[in-house]
């Protein structure tokens, strides 16, 4: 029998059956980081401390004492998650935010149940940009092309799942960082509605847009990690209405609508790989136009700027070089904007989040592509698309941050690329707290285009 | 048999059993306001409408065709609720900001139980301001000492009801609005949590701390009103989770807390009436002390003062001479905060909330004075009161904004002065979603305290 060692699945497979122990994966994915360190994918990764983890995971399962189904698989973390065992940078060159010795509330839920905290990944500084071109660490490179960019911010854990030296990754999404990556890379990322998951130990980037969540080689590797994620935690309040991970109710014929309008427009290559893959699925998909997107990114964007503003304030007064240039400016913005631009964008949310909740009639998700074009190669400032041209990091974000705004559950499905070969992510998003749906909506999905289950 | 024409409870009786008419009864009520015009209760009143409202419920009740036990009933309407009838100026110089021909949500509902809307009730200009000495039509007077204020926003509301000349009217609280002018005039004032009760159609202050709801003669009479406040309303977004009205689930022995601390003193006279009714009432309130009370306080105004300036923005813009010196000044000060001031009072905001909610401990309901003071003598620009000197529109709010920052529904309740003799009201605020149960227990605490159930 064989094993995709690629995948958290098939490592939960493969360790069950005896086929593998907790140190060969480890050995593996220390291997193949070894061999892909070109991408750059990891900051902190200490063979040593892997293998302590992976030593007793395998007393464990030797002993028939397995903490979980995961006990013994190795999964990455962003480095704005705290760890015990690394220093936590958020890749700034600023005094690192945390020297070790606390693990944020997932971190903590993932080792309590003996899977192995592989290293942290590179990401884009603080965050706070999505093409993870600027970290002190350098830029990370895409598996699937060297030239091009992961997209970020959570560029290292997507190109360290891509690269097959983990199944799974943590990420964190404020704009689509978790998204962007996963589908510049061809790998699946999913981003929990807000308030479902902690971000107890994850550095804040905008507290009312964050959201933590895994990026994963498989759809069912999503739904091996979501427990560790969802539910209620006593430490951080956001979570406080949070109801645990539950069994989806069927989802029989899902209603689907896309979106469309002035500010949502699409490279050809994109659009083709969308339309093949809906083709391919057999469900029909609607178009919604949406006007004023503008006004709504607008607003996304102010607010982001001002709590970013806020949570740095006082690292700003006391450490100014651990800022690059572009992240000073973004600041610097965030403090000059008026309480009275604040509110606006404030109500300007409030009337879209009611608009796509309320007004758009029925549905289960909203589909878009993830990005609206494929992975930029490094070094490009401004992408061509849809009779558009936007900075690269406006490309990033140009969809994925409609779900931060109104706090919708969000995911992205790789879908076959004809033109080019080079991924594209299908990205579905759903009602708040229907999480668990919008997930078994995206399996629907994922079975007709990319599995056996095709129609 | 003899009714309590003064209140709605025992119009309803009497109208039920023939005693009275609507004509009678609105005819009684239009006498009271004429023999109490010095009051400035009202700023809008027709007889005629009045009257043709009556008659019609009259024919109505003959035919045995009521719409609801309140048809015939009369009720007063504060001057910032839209009314078909009347303009809607909120006690401002400015352009009405309605000229007739809407009703309010609350309003309409009431008209349509067959509620004959008595007027417009004097208003602080725009809410503005807990005095009612700042009104385009002139200052209230408080029935139990003319030399007195009523408070305010709606100071003629509670001026209405208590001079006997309506047995409930609607009014407003953004930071005490209906709960001070209520207790200051010695009757029963109630403000949903909140979400739970329509605004649409109610002139906004600050629309993230702004409620509506009744004041009453009786605590049954804002019982009889409350179903018109509470529950979804389709053109209120603010209401979209609200439930409807239900039966409170049963109050056996309510757990009581009062909170103390600086920047929580009451005058002396204000404590001994606290004081004896709580003995009398036989109800332990353990204390609880709460710090940096200045700093949730200060929360509440930045947010006050930013969204009224928001609301107000282009009105200002097109008739600034309908705005006072004072309120012009509060409106500079709102345009001139930054969006960090605004977003760390927001940040407190929801530090606060969750403090009283969750840190707190378990209660039921929290019990403070209404006020820190007996009514104000008109002219008074500062009071004096455990060691404090703070402005008389700072006294009116002292405690009541608790209720506003955290959504809380909260209800004033008379209690005997033994000092004085003049009015003293004991504040009780619930948990959100829990206002049926706050009224049982104010019920019960009103019973004791004021009824013949006493211990």
């Amino acid at each position: 029998m064989s094993y995709d060692l690629a995948s958290v699945s098939g490592q939960i497979a493969a360790l069950a059956d005896g086929a593998e122990t907790p140190v060969t994966l480890a050995e593996q994915a220390l291997e193949r980081e070894s061999a892909n360190r070109d991408l750059n994918a990891f900051v902190a990764l200490d063979p040593d401390i892997v293998l302590a983890q992976a030593e007793a995971a395998a007393r464990r399962r030797k002993t028939g004492s397995a903490a979980s189904p995961i006990d013994g698989v190795p999964i990455a973390v962003k480095d704005n998650y705290l760890t015990r065992d690394y220093p936590t940078t958020a890749c700034s060159n600023a005094l690192p935010a945390d020297a070790g010795g606390i693990d944020a509330t997932v971190v903590a839920r993932l080792r309590a149940a003996g899977a192995v905290i592989f290293g942290k990944t590179n990401m884009h500084e603080w965050a706070y940009g999505a093409t993870n071109s600027v970290s002190s660490f350098g830029p990370t490179r895409n598996p699937h092309d060297r030239d091009r960019i992961t997209g970020g911010s959570s560029g290292g854990s997507a190109a360290a799942v891509a690269s097959g030296i983990v199944g799974a990754a943590l990420g964190s999404d404020t704009g689509g960082s978790i998204r962007i990556p996963a589908a510049a890379c061809g790998i699946y990322g999913f981003k929990p509605g807000y308030g479902r998951a902690s971000r107890n130990g994850v550095l804040a980037l905008s507290w009312s847009l964050d959201a933590p969540g895994p990026l994963a080689a498989r759809l069912d590797d999503i739904g091996h990690l979501l427990p560790f994620f969802l539910g209620r935690d006593r430490a951080d309040p956001s979570t406080f209405a949070a109801s645990p991970m539950r069994s989806a109710d069927p989802v029989i014929s899902p209603k689907l609508v896309s979106l469309t309008g002035s500010g949502l427009e699409r490279s050809d290559d994109v659009e083709a790989a969308m339309q093949a893959a809906l083709k391919q699925a057999g469900l029909a998909v609607p178009p919604v136009e949406l006007t004023q997107v503008a006004s709504y990114f607008a607003a996304w964007e102010t607010i982001l700027h001002c709590e970013a503003t806020a949570y740095h304030r006082q690292r700003m007064a006391q450490d100014p070089a651990g800022f690059s240039a572009v992240t000073c400016a973004h600041l610097m913005a965030g403090s000059q904007l008026t309480a009275q631009e604040l509110l606006e964008a404030q109500a300007i949310r409030t009337h879209f989040t009611e608009l796509l909740l309320q007004s758009l009639g029925e549905w289960d998700a909203l589909v878009l592509p993830t990005l609206p074009v494929v992975a930029p190669i490094a070094g490009e400032d401004w992408q061509a698309f849809g009779g558009r041209k936007v900075t690269t990091q406006d490309s990033m974000t140009w969809f994925c941050w409609i779900g931060n705004l109104a706090g919708l559950p969000a995911v992205t499905v790789p879908v076959p690329n004809p033109v080019s070969g080079l991924p594209v992510g299908m990205m579905l998003m759903g009602r708040p707290g229907r999480d668990e749906e919008l997930l078994a909506i995206a399996g629907l999905m994922d079975r007709r285009i990319n599995g056996k289950d095709r129609m």
